[in-house]
């Protein structure tokens, strides 16, 4: 499950609650795409801004229209009693399996992140994929820590943030983490601008927010990086770039994504939970030069 | 109300809930200290790892055993429509104002932050303090931003981060604010090592950590700088300053805070929710020695 094209759908909101048949419609869209996995409820699902109730309704929902592909549910949260319902809830929904960051208000220590995975692994009957996040999390992973969770038996792969653009760099970087982790523990890419390298690189999955609204335009990446084709599958990455330079200017991935699924009618407007907020005037009009101009679909 | 020594004692907790009868016990020492606000569910008080119900339960417990020194309550969360429903409860419970720090997941912009102050101000009729802690939320206001909010009706303090340990730089800080905000909001200095230079430099409160612990000790230096004697108040700090050196070694307040709570008995072990963690061992050790050393009371 924790391989190939996992494609991470917004989940829709306005300030009473989920809008459930815009998030169906979503996921039913990338599972008629084929992709390999779901991971909803991730930093693009907005995870962290949804009551428990929320949540465990959104995996629900998933699992319900998913036809069948693996839903990877995220059950992050600042406390340890928190982690433990949400994944309680995931997996009475049918999730296949769970995705864990260390969210952090307060500075985590190692110790702490590690006891949170062994505390929550001991709870879980599904897999579990760490969830590598600095840039929300605030908490950089030592690859010993890595390691050390990664013996954790529930642990099935870990979620690894962008690597450098240059491909000897990116592949060393995989390289030496893969020798600290079991074999059976598959290492995906995170970032999407930087997911052809890392896919090049040696990367088994690609956890991807593009992958959540246009899932053709990343599965063609990475079906060419998956047959060795790693001149096409970087070449495809680049035709991508006006969209990864929205990326870079707005903070991430997360208002780009939000605005385009607003402004091409996947979802209704305001989408994300306030404070957060989509693109307005003039910047809204650049997201939909860019996506005139790249004519995705 | 948001001048003077606001005292921020912890919320000691167990997985299953509030430690109601040590909390109480914390509040009523700050109270017969003679401290001039409790400022509860600040970071001190884990504010951002409760529910909703023990939130509006520590506002009320506070109410009730203060003994008519003012409340100031925690209202932050992620998502603006949870802190609407923290800042309904708080008032509900009796706080005489709250405290509102601008929590991030997703990097907030300045129009997010200032939307979800006006939004919030729209629903009080108790004053707020702006809460600015750039450590724990990771959004860093700039004055103009400052300045922009501080004309909201409600909004009657900032909390500003530590100043510089250099009086001239400090009290130039403290000036640049001052000029962009309305007279009648007051600036508040957090960051213990850094409040008697905070206060000499024109600070009208100290929004404490320690004074939430060891009040004596806080209002002796408070109440020498409202005398204007700087000398003293800064002597008074440089004599904490293995307590400070406590809080750089161990990345902030909070878990120096509550292990001082746990070793003197204030509060059974363990205090902090997980995955929080207090001190333990050699670190625990250097507590005990630096509190024997420092003879607090």
């Amino acid at each position: 499950m924790f391989t190939g094209l996992s494609a991470f759908p917004l989940t829709p909101v306005s300030e009473q609650g989920i809008k459930e048949y815009e998030f169906i419609g979503l996921v039913e869209h990338l599972a008629e795409a084929g992709v390999d996995s779901i991971g909803v409820l991730g930093s693009t699902g907005n995870y962290a801004y949804l009551s428990h109730a929320e949540r465990a309704r959104v995996v629900k929902l998933s699992v319900e229209n998913a036809a069948g592909v693996p839903i990877v549910a995220g059950i992050g949260a600042l406390r340890t009693r928190d982690v433990l319902a949400n994944a309680e809830s995931a997996q009475e929904a049918g999730a296949s399996g769970v995705l864990l960051a260390p969210v952090s208000y307060q500075k985590l220590t190692d110790d702490e992140v590690f006891d949170l995975y062994a505390t929550v692994c001991q709870s879980l009957s599904v897999p579990l994929c760490v969830y590598d996040n600095p840039g929300t999390t605030h908490f950089e992973f030592s690859d010993e820590l890595h390691g050390r969770i990664a013996q954790l038996p529930q642990v099935r792969s870990i979620k690894i943030p962008p690597v450098n653009s240059d491909i000897q760099a990116a592949t060393k970087r995989v390289a030496r983490l893969r020798k600290l982790i079991p074999s059976d523990v598959t290492i995906g890419i995170s970032g999407d601008a930087a997911a052809a390298t890392g896919l090049n690189a040696g990367c088994d999955a690609w956890y991807s927010v593009i992958g959540g609204i246009y899932p053709k335009a990343a599965l063609a990446i990475i079906r060419a990086a998956q047959a060795g084709d790693a001149t096409t599958a970087q070449q495809l990455s680049e035709q991508l770039e006006p969209l990864w330079a929205l990326y870079r200017e707005y903070g991430g991935s997360l208002r780009v994504a939000a605005t385009i699924a607003e402004v091409t009618g996947r979802v209704s407007q305001p989408c994300l939970p306030q404070p957060l907020q989509t693109l307005q005037g003039g910047d809204r009009k650049r997201v939909e030069q860019v996506l005139e101009h790249l004519e995705l679909d």
